[in-house]
């Protein structure tokens, strides 16, 4: 089990649509009776993230930062160069589609049916048959159908979907795991200019951690899911 | 296809009710990855009706004039009298249970793990592993003991559950469905102390209904689904 924490709100912005699009992404044309309420939830989520502020300009930006330690990383001995390379393309092609691409998004805000489940979602209980028929008209249409129609509100989400999941790859990848304990269930550490703290513990440890603190420096503190005293937690810790 | 369209406030809130515990019963214990956006999603819209109204009230009055319904059924010629016996036991039990239980709902508000993911539910992708880490550590931990804790949550709720499916159920068995057609898709009607209309089409009409109305008077309109001419649409009426 990995909780992955950001450290700046650029990070956290990120670990959130990643979320999101997963939840998006796995609900997307499953045939589960409820499958459209998770569905529905992360794809308004994701909508009013994508109001807030120029994503396209942050994702692009780091984009290209990536492109130069990319290239640093060339000029280290040892190091798979072909690999490096596919990364680099991947990358800027990436950054050179976003310029070039319409605000993500508009789709979702333009569509009918979106407007009138969005429109009744936050309303308790308010997405009754007889609230929205179209939605229980549309429920029970064929699965091939709707996952076609899902897939058209997404297309011009898909590349920030892609240049999101690029990012956080390589972020996780540049971090390795190290052994560590937290006495009493503390510990405290600097990260310099890292980006996420990653924290892996096994399944079956009773407790889960929390963290706080920003840019530099992080403290964690693991709490118990059942009632029981914490004592010591020994756990895998990654700065990436 | 069915839909149902509720003729007044009560039945409106009923069959908002049942529509959430079917949310929420087919997401308990499911383990599908993102079932549980769908158990609390109905969890707390349930919630939220529950504090609106002594619903309570209601039911019991209800219940017991389905009592006096029933009673009035086993005096016609030609009845299943064992079965309306069992329904008259069913629903006075119901009745006296409902009288002496407590509040429903008070349960989910006291939990603590429950009050965490709440409080977070609305802020958009606010469920990250990083804002509910006990909800991360929650929905990894095996599903039996998941289903178990799900179970108690609402183990104050299930009298209102039976109790309502009970009395839409025999609603529902009051009525029959005729065969009906909206000309031009538009259709109007009286409905004298009903409760519910209810609309059967087949699963390949590409309209749904929407209904107009209040008491004794209704007027549906059938839409299109897809952009094409509505024309005669043939249907089946109960007034329940």
């Amino acid at each position: 089990m990995i909780y992955d924490f950001p450290l700046n709100e650029k990070s956290r912005t990120y670990l959130r649509l990643e979320s999101l699009f997963s939840q998006i992404r796995d609900n997307l044309g499953c045939d589960q009776p409820w499958a459209h309420i998770a569905f529905f939830k992360g794809l308004f989520d994701l909508q009013e993230l994508l109001e807030r502020g120029d994503l396209r300009a942050d994702l692009i930006k780091d984009l290209e930062r990536l492109g130069q330690r990319l290239t640093h990383w060339a000029s280290l001995p040892d190091v798979d160069l072909a690999q490096i390379k596919q990364m680099q393309q991947e990358s800027s092609q990436l950054a050179r589609s976003l310029l070039n691409s319409s605000r993500p998004g508009v789709r979702l805000k333009e569509d009918r049916l979106l407007g009138s489940i969005r429109q009744r979602f936050s309303i308790p209980g308010g997405l009754c048959a007889f609230d929205v028929p179209q939605l229980h008209h549309w429920i029970n249409t064929p699965v091939a159908v709707r996952h076609q129609q899902m897939q058209q509100w997404l297309s011009d989400i898909n590349l920030l979907m892609d240049a999101i999941s690029l990012l956080l790859r390589l972020w996780r990848e540049s971090g390795s795991f190290n052994e560590r304990l937290a006495s009493n269930g503390f510990f405290q550490d600097t990260a310099e200019s890292a980006e996420l703290i990653r924290i892996k513990l096994t399944g079956n440890q009773l407790c889960y951690p929390t963290l706080s603190g920003h840019k530099n420096r992080f403290a964690l503190r693991f709490l118990p899911s059942a009632e029981q005293q914490i004592g010591d937690v020994s756990f895998l810790l990654a700065c990436c």
